[in-house]
């Protein structure tokens, strides 16, 4: 990671949890409720959606901190669906720490996530500043962000559904994929340059930058999910396998494999109690197929595509930290 | 019910389905997702909330399906919430079909909910006619519609809070009621006065007399729920007992009663398995202490001030509607 990429989103950081902070206030009762909501936004996480959010306010020449309610509201609801995602997939950990509903419970953290949603429109409407963003602007946030999240909605569907079918498409990979992770960033980007002020070629531009970073960042996160160490990753190394996940990875393997080593994977794939031996003989056959070299070349192509749509803006600095970000996006490590 | 009440929320219904079945469009992919995200929708209800809505609106002076979309909303909103309560309360049966994490499963009931939470938003935005309702107005409703979803998760969260206390008090009891059930029939009628047009004081008023419409209804369902019997009230009768629910009924007893009584009927809340006689014999004991009694003044004291509320508007016949609908919440069977 760039260095000035590293101090600038340590500074959307600290910015978007102090905001954070005033939304959902330390003592709010009842506190098993508030404490729940903020414990995976309290874990950390690299706040990459608001950090898109202002970025793509600034490039359009919008102020600096005018998007920060919407950069906070979008935090909010990334991890209202992370609270809800670890539930359906019952995850025990993320971000290093144990899960909200190990934490508390499953009932806890349901209505954790829900608060949390219902937090991502006070955030915007009680906070945006009227005086920059007039209510016709706000509602047309408001219509995005739900938009996203009804998107999120149909892509963890099928993510759910496809885990109970052997062979997916690339196309059917793609539709949930960006229903999972590239919706909220393109919407992240286009929200921040809807407050800037951009035009809608710009908010297009910055949208499919932000969408096209998106899948990239799921690819690399499938990639990851396989080849880093539960230290680095905070997470089990191979749980997408043991879950049955359908990733670009198993996709392509499965297009690509014989019958017989098509039928050893399928055999750990979704096998909630498969061996370490049994998870690493199957990376081992997915590798041979260069399933994990075909997806990190993809994740490159999509890379150098989001680069791509920020050429209609001349240079300047939220544009090199816009760029140095895709590039952190394909060379991360966790 | 009143035979221009029953007429009136037939009406109701059918205009409200209506809408909704343009929001949720039937054969919407993922078909399963948005199957579950309507099961209970199409399973019944009365539509109390949506019709509150739009009479609100028209008792002052609205027009008569100005608040549509929003009253739709209302009911997407209450939709959400039970079916996430469905899962927390571990209940198998509403509206006298299976619940919708038992027709499918968790997982995917937990997203069903989340999507008829981002369609609220959906249906207001999208749908409200902005040539009636200026981009502030529907700032202000949807704002109404965020905190009245804050608040009802705040009381589903006291509601299994106090399931694990033995005593809790009054006070304690009506902030949990309020935030289960009266906030959203306070922004039931708040939203309909507001797309009507009304003042301050009128969305006041009608904030209030749903608000005590909501109270009251909350406790003649807890009524309902130890003296009804299965197949009109559409689930398990002492339900409530067997989830250790802190009901006004319960907490009237438990602050009333001897400790030997008490220990009795402490024994049986939230046992989940217990039988039919343990409960029947709770039950008695309760009742002998006059507790339901108790709690049918008080929903009649309620429903008292809610009419008083009405005062301020001169007669008419959404007036009428109305006041006979806050009978009817005081004197129904189901």
């Amino acid at each position: 990671m760039s260095i000035a990429l590293t101090s600038e989103l340590e500074s959307t950081s600290k910015k978007v949890n102090s905001i954070i902070n005033e939304i959902i206030v330390d003592g709010c009762e009842p506190k098993s409720l508030y404490e729940a909501s903020k414990h995976l936004i309290n874990a950390g996480g690299k706040r990459l959606r608001p950090f898109i959010t202002l970025k793509s306010c600034e490039i359009v020449s919008g102020g600096e901190d005018s998007a920060l309610p919407v950069a906070a509201a979008i935090e909010l609801l990334h991890n209202f669906t992370l609270i809800h995602d670890d539930i359906m997939d019952e995850d025990t950990k993320r971000r290093g720490v144990p899960t909200t509903h190990i934490v508390w419970d499953t009932p806890l953290a349901i209505i954790a996530g829900d608060l949390l949603f219902a937090k991502v429109y006070e955030s915007v409407i009680r906070r945006i500043d009227q005086k920059i963003v007039s209510p016709s602007k706000m509602i047309k946030i408001l219509d995005l962000l739900t938009e996203a999240a009804i998107t999120i909605c149909e892509g963890q569907t099928w993510d759910m559904l496809y885990e109970k079918r052997d062979i997916i498409s690339e196309n059917e990979y793609f539709t949930m994929i960006n229903g999972k992770t590239a919706a909220l960033l393109e919407s992240s980007a286009k929200v921040g340059a809807i407050i800037g002020g951009g035009t809608n070629e710009m908010v297009g531009c910055l949208g499919r930058f932000g969408k096209y970073c998106g899948l990239a960042f799921q690819l690399v996160d499938d990639i990851l999910g396989l080849t880093s160490d539960e230290e680095t990753l905070g997470k089990p190394i191979g749980s997408d396998i043991r879950e049955g996940k359908r990733t670009l990875i198993i996709v392509h393997f499965l297009n690509h494999a014989q019958n017989e080593e098509k039928a050893e994977v399928l055999s750990v794939l979704g096998d909630k109690t498969a061996s370490w031996s049994r998870i690493s003989k199957a990376i081992r056959l997915i590798d041979s197929r260069n399933s994990i070299e075909y997806t990190k070349d993809y994740a490159k192509k999509l890379i150098d595509e989001a680069k791509n749509q920020l050429k209609i803006f001349s240079s300047s600095y939220p544009k090199q930290l816009l760029l140095d970000l895709s590039d952190y996006i394909i060379s991360r490590t966790y």
